[in-house]
């Protein structure tokens, strides 16, 4: 299904501050940034909590350091939860928010846009090379 | 509106190679970078070729650097053409490509639903620095 792009689709950027385009793109970075949807996916198909280990596994290729910064920034965006249970040894559990439940269906919805696409990017690259 | 994620949203995701991953992660970047969907909307909302004089008056607040920069990006990832009229003094016009119109609807979707949502993530950062 294709939209036509429509003015009011734009509303929204017209009305941004600067202050506030800012953050938006630093949100929008982090949450494109490798393995970010990847960890978001497998929080929102968990369906609930999930320990740090659970995650590590179901994220194919991810390393235990390059999974704790994703957390981290991703609970920073408030896009997931960390819940420490002070037990021995100590429990640690992540959620999707509610925030990061919204957000992930149009961040979603761009990547597979792209992913879609990915040959005629591809084929753009290699033009521009070739000049 | 809404909509629950689902895993058909993100069985795309699963299939890329690392290669792929990486270059989709790059378009994204370019396309939420500083002013590029300014420029995308201007010429969406154009619904036609744009002289780059034209462009410039109607993306406030761009400097005339940073627009050319904008453009040759777009351009490479064959969001936009540029065409080069070779008369005196020499025009050139730009354009949004099917693949550009295509993946606005996308971006804008994402852009948005951020936007709406920027006061919760300033919230969350500010928890942040106050912990």
């Amino acid at each position: 299904m294709v939209t036509k792009p429509t003015s009011e689709m734009f509303s929204f950027h017209e009305t941004l501050t600067q202050a506030e385009d800012r953050l938006a793109r630093e949100v929008l970075e982090r949450m494109t940034a490798r393995w970010s949807l990847s960890v978001m996916r497998i929080l929102a198909q968990a369906n609930g909590p999930l320990r740090f280990s659970r995650v590590l596994e179901r994220v194919e290729g991810i390393s235990q350091k390059a999974l704790t910064q994703t957390l981290r920034t991703l609970e920073r965006d408030g896009l997931i939860t960390r819940t420490l249970y002070p037990q021995v040894p100590p429990r640690v559990e992540y959620e999707l928010t509610a925030l990061g439940r919204e957000l992930l269906v149009p961040v979603a919805s761009l990547w597979r846009g792209v992913a879609v696409k990915l040959p005629d990017f591809a084929a753009a690259q290699a033009l521009r090379r070739d000049l």
